[in-house]
């Protein structure tokens, strides 16, 4: 009895540990399975306002943004941009558009996110403004590539984005530095705009271009705020943001 | 030599089979990366018209559907619009309505696709006339649930289907059967309304409804026909359904 013992509890460590670790796989799958439905709940828009990234869902959002999935849900989404953009007669009269968004959409702030939490904090206007001014975004590749496309296939494109006038020169210089070029015009928030909802700014905005004559085609943003309103495209093009929502 | 080459050859079967599974592996993750990405962009409505499920995502729709993933979408979206419904003041005049859809929103089909290749055979529409007759397709769950937790907050319950009115009797029982009761209205195509898309048809029911007196504060729906439109409600609720497209 005595001898059996050191065997007997390296057993039962083994057991224990065994339950325990399979305790945390199960936990780590429930997580997973409840934050891709969030997710999906978020992309749908029907969370509608949130303002943080759940606690549980933190870490699957890092895994989510800094993995495949992130990277394969922008290029799946580009290529149904694409496709419905050759469909498109160009008349050739310079009137046919496509609006992209900026932030998320052409542009990535994940290096700023990576370091804030992915999601979980609250947005710090001071912290992003400082962000933004350093121009370093990156771009989103399959963002930049359908952006290369629109322009080879006689896309006339505009930039609306919620960022404020103050930042244009930061932001044109950035795009530029990422490879972003000859768009027809970067609006930006002017001060009258400021504290308008983005459905409201970017439709009014939208309908300016439409009573220039421009005919919106596409359009392609990572907020429903981006793509609902008035004056909108033909087709509207999601592209996926589980860090933060813009009513 | 001759001794130890049936341990190269053991070992040489092993590194194959490895090599072999790694790439089966492999192969499998990829596809399931981009059946995410597919069914993200299904979901968002970047693909817009679609027939068939892909071919590579065909396994991974009836992983989705018969695992924990549909299951646990159609709950966070429930539990989405019940939270929503809760913050609603309901008047007390009967005039606060919800509008539900009923094929994958209040009833689930996935018996009939299961056996009809999960959404990757063409929509044949006598063998699902059929199916419809049987009045047993089950509830959706989740859906159930925020039925009967809208009929207790005080909500009038409409259901506008795209199913025709001679299916009126099969409806009505299935749904019956399946724990629904209480309807104001099951609202079915008319022959009137033949040949007119989903959003055509949907929208001028909820205008009726508008012109009735009726609020409509939510509408459920695994289609965006189901949700887009005029007359809108003023919250829309996205439900999964990666197994056919209604435009």
């Amino acid at each position: 009895m005595a001898k059996s013992q050191p065997l007997f509890s390296l057993l039962l460590f083994i057991f224990i540990s065994g339950t325990i670790s399979q305790s945390i796989i199960q936990l780590s799958r429930d997580h997973d399975v409840y934050c891709n439905s969030w997710r999906f709940s978020v992309e749908t828009n029907d969370v509608g306002y949130w303002d943080q990234v759940p606690s549980r869902c933190v870490s699957y959002v890092q895994d989510y943004m800094t993995g495949d999935g992130y990277r394969s849900d922008s290029e799946v989404a580009a290529s149904y941009a694409l496709g419905f953009a050759k469909t498109v007669e160009i008349a050739g009269d310079g009137k046919d558009a496509w609006v992209f968004d900026v932030d998320e959409t052409l542009l990535s702030n994940l290096p700023y996110y990576a370091v804030h939490g992915f999601g979980s904090e609250s947005f710090d206007e001071l912290s992003f403004d400082e962000w933004v001014d350093l121009a370093e975004a990156p771009a989103i590749k399959a963002s930049l590539n359908l952006y290369k496309e629109l322009k080879q296939l006689g896309f006339t494109v505009f930039m609306l984005t919620g960022r404020s006038e103050h930042q244009r020169n930061a932001t044109a210089k950035n795009l530029q530095l990422e490879g972003y070029s000859d768009w027809e015009r970067l609006i930006l928030r002017e001060s009258s705009d400021q504290g308008k909802p983005a459905t409201l700014y970017k439709s009014q905005r939208r309908l300016e271009l439409v009573n220039e004559g421009y005919r919106i085609h596409g359009n392609s943003g990572d907020q429903w705020s981006d793509l609902y309103g008035f004056a909108v495209s033909e087709r509207s093009f999601k592209l996926p943001n589980p860090l933060y929502y813009i009513p």
